[in-house]
């Protein structure tokens, strides 16, 4: 079977563009960043199209002999999105790494899926322009990854989630039908948004090839702060006053609580740029057009803050290299595999921003009660709503799935998401229910089934 | 049959729903802001839920006879989304109008389809919160119309069309089935976004009975002036002095061409803002935080303008009454009734941005090489790549659709799109594969089959 795969596929779309499976290439694309490899995985074929008819081409063959297709970007998700849990031929967009055009005016970028995020924000910067989406990858992973994952990351909060920030998009359909919306146009309200149906969807729906992706004003100021407070009480009075403060030029406000906190600066060997002992933590940042107006608006917002006594103690960074060390804190999960805190078991939930602490509390008295020897950290892009919880799975023996069980029932409880930005995947697909009802289920399955009837599309993934 | 479907109805939903058509509350409901009565409609009985439960039961009802339902909210619709085409049970969302929540924190508003766009204004603003959708129908249009329509308004460049404001949908399917999305959370990736279907379908796949909002700090300044450029170049040069310069902080970019210029101000017996005879005007409106520093601002950026030659002449708002003069010049085709412009034939179209002006000059060349009795004027939110246009219907018997398919077939061949914001109803439906690939076509066919399989929802609409 798996020769006859490899040289009818050769065939098809030629010899340079298939691979058989070897020991050393299977390994590199059956796990991701957050999921090892799946013992039922079965790679018959790595594919690697220039374009987006070779993408046809695999997928007619592949749904004709209802073969399993495992597309695949920079394989840096944090669900399993693509990893393989059974057989498959794998289609990986890496070849595909076009910048077919900038657009000034349009102030849009057309790209190929498997561009690489951080190309994207280089080419955009080369222009005087700005791609907003970021997240700790951006070296690796793929705009085609991004954009079916639905990647959320620091800048959310003002610049949205992928979803917000593509225009067009270019997808091809289970039996190879090519959906082309790559329209550079703001605005087209010409039916049935087909985009965000592939968006976020991780590859079950279709094959996204190419988008039309929103570039901003490249800002002219950044200002980062790190600032303690007493309580979460006080996180909500100082988001207000960012909000008004701000407006539209506050672009993060990333929440850490106390063990998270020690954990990312003295766990790490690093000097606290605060002193340990607070509350809360939140790292506080803005941009904007003007360096000097921004930076005064910048101390009067925080010192009308410190003056209220809504935050006890302040430090803002005055050079980038401040700025960065400010960020490392926050960034600090990606150093944890040195800490005892590893190995973890992380979550990425939301609620509305009002009961982020009701629900850190909630969780903690769950988990603490049941298994007094876990030991959790939260932090979070609060104004998101969205709090991450790392629970340490170092020194006992609670089974993941029992806490994942016990906190997504907290959450689904108060009608918040389990994933608010990593996706399904293989991952978090039995937990699914907790965040959708049955009817939402069953419309999902539904339109499943109208697109891949032959379910080969990343099978076992989010439904 | 008209009484069965009525004093049916009736016994399931209670007698207070449903209302027997009479000659007085039919033209009411048959017709909309631009579209006029069908003579094939048939109203076989007028319904007005009061909750969500109601709406199951009219849907369940109609579902099982097979009798249409025609969903209407203010009846402002530009493109007949609203107006019957054939027998049909009318839903009226209007008696659906309470406020839920409005939650400070999390920054959203919870409000039933038929809450009226500017009660929740004024809702957010109560709260020191800003809800930026906005258009003329303020007063009358339902939040329940925006978002099926995707409306779109003055604000889309910083604030998106209503399909970015939604963080949360309820929905009612053909059969009744109520898809609770109805969550207070920015970030939501568990699955396939079926908010997205429902926004823009012209409740052609659902009846949208609630929505989650999002809100954002109240603006403390706008500036707004108009100004006067040579070309299309200027107005490009200063687009992107703008976006540099006023970064988020720009709200509105709206172009005016020279003879929507004069219809709008000496056309309508007012003195202009400036001299007529520039080669094109814009207004240009922010919106930010800090009064004083932003007026600095706004008068810096135009003021480079001016000494770089880009703006040549320009008038700044200094009072909100002023403002509104300059508004009124943007808004004044809500006034050409008056004029010998009416009655006209509007168009509504996308582009790139940086082909508007060429977009404009071949739907120009071609109009008055085959019409030379025709008189078109233009405006529009370039930034977003928008063009209205407006060609004058009084004197002349140049057919509509004739114009219609030569400005339609110039949009397609810029794979732009034949409706920006207006949506397609019964209106644009047989224009509908000048934006939208036959591939596209079929898949929004097999999502309306799958979810709608008896065809109830709307018929004769987009699809």
């Amino acid at each position: 079977m798996q020769n006859d795969v490899v040289s009818e596929l050769a065939q098809r779309v030629g010899p340079d563009v298939v691979v058989e499976p070897d020991a050393q290439n299977v390994l590199r694309h059956s796990q991701d960043f957050g999921v090892p490899p799946d013992a039922k995985a079965n790679i018959l074929a790595l594919t690697y199209p220039r374009n987006t008819q070779q993408v046809t081409t695999i997928l007619k063959f592949c749904n004709e002999r209802r073969i399993s297709v495992q597309p695949q970007g920079g394989m840096t998700g944090m669900a399993g999105g693509g990893v393989p849990v059974g057989p498959c031929v794998v289609i990986s967009l890496e070849r595909m790494r076009a910048i077919k055009e900038l657009d000034v005016a349009a102030g849009t970028i057309t790209v190929e899926a498997g561009v690489v995020m951080e190309t994207v924000q280089k080419a955009a910067d080369a222009a005087d322009l700005f791609f907003p989406l970021d997240l700790g990858g951006r070296g690796s992973c793929q705009i085609g990854g991004n954009v079916s994952t639905n990647a959320g990351g620091n800048r959310v909060l003002r610049f949205g989630m992928a979803r917000d920030l593509v225009l067009g998009i270019e997808a091809v359909l289970a039996d190879g039908t090519v959906i082309d919306s790559l329209r550079k146009v703001m605005k087209n309200n010409t039916g049935y948004d087909l985009r965000q149906l592939f968006i976020g969807a991780e590859g079950t729906l279709g094959i996204i090839t190419a988008v039309v992706l929103r570039l901003f004003p490249k800002p002219r100021s950044v200002c980062i702060g790190l600032l303690a407070l007493q309580d979460y009480a006080g996180v909500l009075e100082l988001l207000q006053r960012a909000r008004l403060g701000f407006g539209a030029q506050l672009t993060a406000f990333e929440v850490m609580w106390p063990d998270f906190y020690e954990l990312g600066t003295v766990g790490l060997g690093r000097k606290p740029p605060l002193p340990l002992g607070a509350g809360v933590y939140v790292l506080l940042e803005t941009m904007g057009q003007d360096a000097e107006v921004d930076a005064q608006r910048y101390e009067t917002v925080i010192g009308e803050a410190l003056n209220a006594g809504v935050v006890k103690d302040a430090v803002v960074a005055k050079s980038s290299r401040e700025a960065t060390e400010l960020w490392t804190v926050r960034d600090s999960p990606g150093e944890w595999q040195r800490t005892p805190h590893w190995p973890q078991l992380g979550f990425d939930v939301s609620v509305p921003t009002g009961e982020i602490h009701a629900l850190m509390s909630e969780i903690d008295a769950e988990l603490t009660s049941r298994w007094p020897e876990l030991k959790t950290v939260y932090f979070g892009h609060v104004a998101d709503g969205n709090l991450h919880a790392s629970v340490r799975m170092n020194g006992h023996s609670v089974p993941e799935l029992a806490i994942e069980d016990a906190v997504y029932s907290i959450v689904s409880r108060r009608k918040g998401s389990i994933s608010a930005e990593h996706g399904i995947g293989s991952l978090k697909r039995k937990f699914l229910h907790y965040s959708r009802s049955p009817e939402e289920l069953a419309l999902m399955r539904a339109i499943k089934q109208v697109m891949d009837p032959n379910g080969i599309l990343n099978p076992g993934k989010v439904l």
